[in-house]
């Protein structure tokens, strides 16, 4: 593994980039950090993500790798080590790449739009992303009854690309002017959270909730401000 | 395999449902079928995929896998045969992830604003279509310079995610008012056409491109009638 060349392009604040990074500080592979600057992309991103010109992207022996399940695919495969993060069970491995998949379509979506939609839409935003929220409490519960993890007793798959959304979550309630249901009515999630946060390797790379939540209402005033 | 109970719900236009039956007949599995009425869904489906409430949902034994990509990416694990889908190798496995999730991300969304929008909103998803097909033909000469397919001389997982977009290229260029360029401008894409359109488990399932593009232009006017 020393003769690896393991190096990140990312972007502080993205879910995306964080999933790479857990994924990676879950293994044990040390690597190589760019921050990128989305307003002046790097070279290298340009042309390592020619398609989509987005971080993250991970480039391991100088081959680029992009698109952030495709890259926590791709650490799973290329470092199985002692965490692995898909199940072996092919069930289970479809179960843990739904709920993956479901971050980006539903969680990620509805907090895209908390940060850019005005009036009714933004409503719904808030709407959507609780309701998303409450199907991953609802899904820990049915998956992985009276353990901490959607992986049981460590995290998996849909761990890591769930968990960066959890620094968010100050953030999003701040440009939606909501405020989360808590504990007693999300017993699942919020296990999940307290576990999830107590892990070493996550808290290795998560940003302060702080300073997302600034990050967020920065985006959101600019959108206000050209409203 | 015999004793395997393999039920595939979906609806006959449905790329996302094409992929799975592609899928499975290339890996020689028999299923029984059972088309969907969107507007009337069975049981069956709703308790199936109570998330999303969509086609295609894959049931093996009892038990319901949604999501096109991860059913693929199931049926691969669990019958993997002569006919792997999936390339073993670790940078190979994720370009061909890369290239199937482009298909929705680029093509399916271009596609869906094709058959929606209006004015300028419809001409810009006719060039992001064009742009979508045009980055594909280039990826194909790249990954597989010479051969026909992403997986070389066979269908992989990039195939196979890509392939039933084809049969809607007709309906797409009559929604979207536009003829996409030829195989002088696309030589790769269309090898690629060819050889998709020749392999007896993608003939096997295809609708007819006619009963497609019928298919497109009555949920276009349905847009149309509406605005």
């Amino acid at each position: 593994m020393s003769k690896d060349s393991v190096k990140l392009l990312n972007f502080w604040p993205s879910m995306f980039g964080l999933r790479v990074r857990y994924a990676l500080d879950l293994k044990g592979v040390s690597y190589d950090y760019q921050e990128e600057s989305l307003s002046n992309k790097s070279k290298e991103l340009l042309e390592a993500n020619p398609i989509y010109t987005k971080i993250p992207v991970l480039i391991h022996n100088g081959k680029p790798i992009c698109e952030s399940l495709v890259i926590i695919d791709y650490i799973d495969s290329v470092w199985p080590g002692s965490h692995k993060l898909l199940p072996e069970d092919p069930y289970e491995k479809a179960v843990a790449r739904f709920w993956a998949d479901f971050g980006d379509r539903k969680l990620f979506d509805a907090g895209s739009r908390l940060r850019r939609a005005m009036g009714e839409e933004h409503k719904k935003a808030g709407e959507d992303f609780k309701w998303a929220l409450m199907k991953i409490d609802e899904a820990l519960g049915t998956i992985a009854p009276g353990k901490p993890f959607f992986g049981g007793d460590a995290m998996n798959f849909a761990d890591v690309a769930l968990a960066p959304f959890i620094c968010w979550f100050k953030g999003y309630q701040k440009v939606g002017g909501f405020v989360l249901p808590g504990p007693e009515e999300w017993p699942n999630l919020y296990k999940w959270v307290d576990a999830v946060n107590s892990v070493d390797a996550i808290k290795k790379s998560t940003p302060s909730p702080d300073k997302v939540a600034e990050f967020a209402e920065v985006l959101r005033k600019r959108v206000l401000g050209a409203a």
